[in-house]
């Protein structure tokens, strides 16, 4: 045994008194992780290659560390980046590769240090799991050059290689990457808040969303429905431009405003220059000059949808006539994810969740990306 | 004569008493301003097709109108704008076409109406040159759906069908979009100021420049140049971001604090989150999430370079981790290009210029794409 892994044992040993009731408490598999530097098995669904078919996959996650905690999966849910990262659209991957970063469950076992978590707590983890010096100094951890993502990053600690996200029974990740569940919200509504209600709230605070305020949502899939609601629930008048007419409907019992059904961007001229801020979900290169002009000159337009290898095109000329400000947002910060998870179970801002069972996942991808999500699949991680 | 016809002849009969000085003052060809309904014989370069090629073209320009000034060009300069028109690169083009929008002269005859020039005047034109409708209830006409551009811009009134530019002898403008060119300041020195001098002073003052604010411009030709003193002449700590190599010392000269040779993307690292503001005058399309991540968090990021059709492409990833607004800017409104003619030449804030002969155009047009431009070529019109 060389120094570092006897290093590694002897805090493992510390971890284990700390534990015993977790592993009781949890299923069969957490009790591995009592023992000292035992890596977790996990089971789970893997994409095997750029088809981005998902197959069940059995693998090893790391022990669990002193800053760790091991949550038992109840839930996990299906964001567009899952499928675009796994087929390989924002560029090579490794495989196989465990999708899935909108994950809820029970804490199974924490490390030595862990403070913020105990065995036995509802626990929620989102798009990052750590930090590869296990600190963040801001409160926007998610632009930190340190911190890891929950799936598909390069992470030694893990058994792979790299990190394995939440379409499995189970995680480790640093207690500073977790956030609590309220006993108000159900895991299975509480688990697309992770990643879609995050991602979407954090720059709609940014915009300082006041009541009577027109706010846009452009894409209104898993991230649009829940930025439609949230902002909604802040007292806006929100206009949602889809491509769907079949979403007007929801839409509008979601409390928007208007629907818009964008089959032809000429559909967008009579809000030129209408809107306060505008927030676009839309996970694909789109023209981003024609619908930015919806915005009141000098207000701004966030993209957090990410299209393929991240890229956007816009006309610098159509953009300065509308005089908009175009920028773009990365899910939010752990502080902001504990407030959003918050705001939503006492608001009652809660998705519009359709549940399935693992061996559905392949056909639900296949939904999402012809725009038929209803408007988030979470999986029951019994069933993998 | 139909009625139509017979009051445009009256409303030019009206003018033909105020005109008689400057018919004197100014050269032969604007004699035939003071008789009625009479066009104005010009004398200019033309692009005759996209090959960019200009030669020699006498055409004719509008009558004088109540509202209109004829304009005895006496320079006009090269803006990288009028290679990327006449060349098609932002979209197909009426031929054959004066390019020109950088103009100065003395007014040779005014219409009824007009009220803030008279013959004799100094006056310059830059990239507007009337309104459809001779209203403009804003002080931003760039942005106007009614504004006429110009060269190239449809315009009924005009004999060809369409405005022709300042690589010519003379120009008919509407009074509202000329502006007054104060003695203080050379016509040569002052002609770049009317397109390359608003159109970064215009963003320069929206982003509020502060004596000690970090302010980067990125590509340092005609226009970047000017956003270089510009931003020095305000008190700003200027970072100028170029490709050539050659234009370190002038850059210096101009009071930058410091010149970066951008010969690969990663000589912008040290600089990431560094700049209170950037501006970039670069015309074609560039990395733009790497340029605006020397942007602090949060702060703006401006383009004023407007590439082939116009478009830009940006990874919406790298510019969600700078947290950088990215707008564009066209030109300025009439109002702050007077104030920037007026606050060049009463801070001594100048262009640096090469004088040529209009049978030079050509070869400094290939010059300009060239990279070779030191700073702003200014066209001598006696030479048309």
């Amino acid at each position: 045994m060389n120094e570092e892994t006897d290093k590694q044992r002897r805090k493992v040993l510390k971890l284990t008194g700390a534990i015993g009731i977790g592993a009781m408490l949890s299923s069969p598999f957490n009790v591995f992780a009592s023992e000292p530097n035992r890596r977790i098995p996990s089971r789970g669904y893997a994409a095997f290659d750029e088809s981005g078919v998902l197959k069940p996959w059995t693998f090893e996650r790391r022990p669990v560390g002193d800053n760790d905690i091991l949550i038992d999966i109840k839930f996990a849910s299906i964001c567009h980046s899952d499928i675009h990262q796994e087929k390989g659209h924002w560029g090579k991957q490794q495989y196989p590769q465990v999708p899935g970063h909108e994950i809820v469950g029970i804490v199974s076992a924490v490390g030595k240090n862990v403070s913020k978590f105990k065995v036995g707590d509802r626990a929620g983890v989102g798009c990052m799991c750590g930090n590869h010096y296990h600190h963040h100094d801001t409160d926007e951890e998610q632009y930190n050059a340190d911190t890891l993502f929950t799936y598909g990053f390069p992470d030694d600690r893990s058994p792979t290689g790299i990190t394995q996200g939440g379409y499995s029974n189970n995680i480790v990740v640093e207690e500073d990457f977790a956030v609590h569940i309220p006993q108000s919200v159900s895991f299975q509504e509480a688990v697309p808040l992770l990643c879609a209600g995050i991602t979407t709230y954090s720059p709609l605070m940014r915009a300082d969303i006041k009541p009577g305020m027109k706010v846009g949502v452009a894409g209104i899939g898993g991230l649009g429905h829940l930025a439609v609601k949230i902002a909604v629930s802040k007292g806006a008048e929100v206009y949602a431009f889809t491509t769907s007419p079949t979403k007007v409907k929801d839409i509008l019992a979601f409390g928007a405003k208007e629907a818009i059904v964008v089959d032809d961007l000429a559909k967008l001229q009579p809000y030129h220059g209408q809107l306060d801020y505008v927030i676009s979900t839309i996970p694909y290169d789109f023209n981003v000059a024609a619908y930015a002009a919806v915005v009141k000159p000098y207000g701004t337009f966030t993209q957090v949808g990410m299209p393929i290898n991240s890229e956007v095109t816009m006309s610098a000329l159509y953009l300065a006539f509308s005089r908009v400000n175009f920028n773009a947002s990365l899910i939010g910060g752990m502080k902001e994810t504990q407030e959003v998870v918050n705001y939503c179970a006492s608001h009652n801002v809660l998705p519009n969740i359709e549940m399935i069972n693992a061996n559905q996942i392949n056909q639900a991808w296949e939904n999402v990306v012809d725009k038929k999500a209803r408007y988030r699949y979470v999986i029951d991680a019994s069933t993998f």
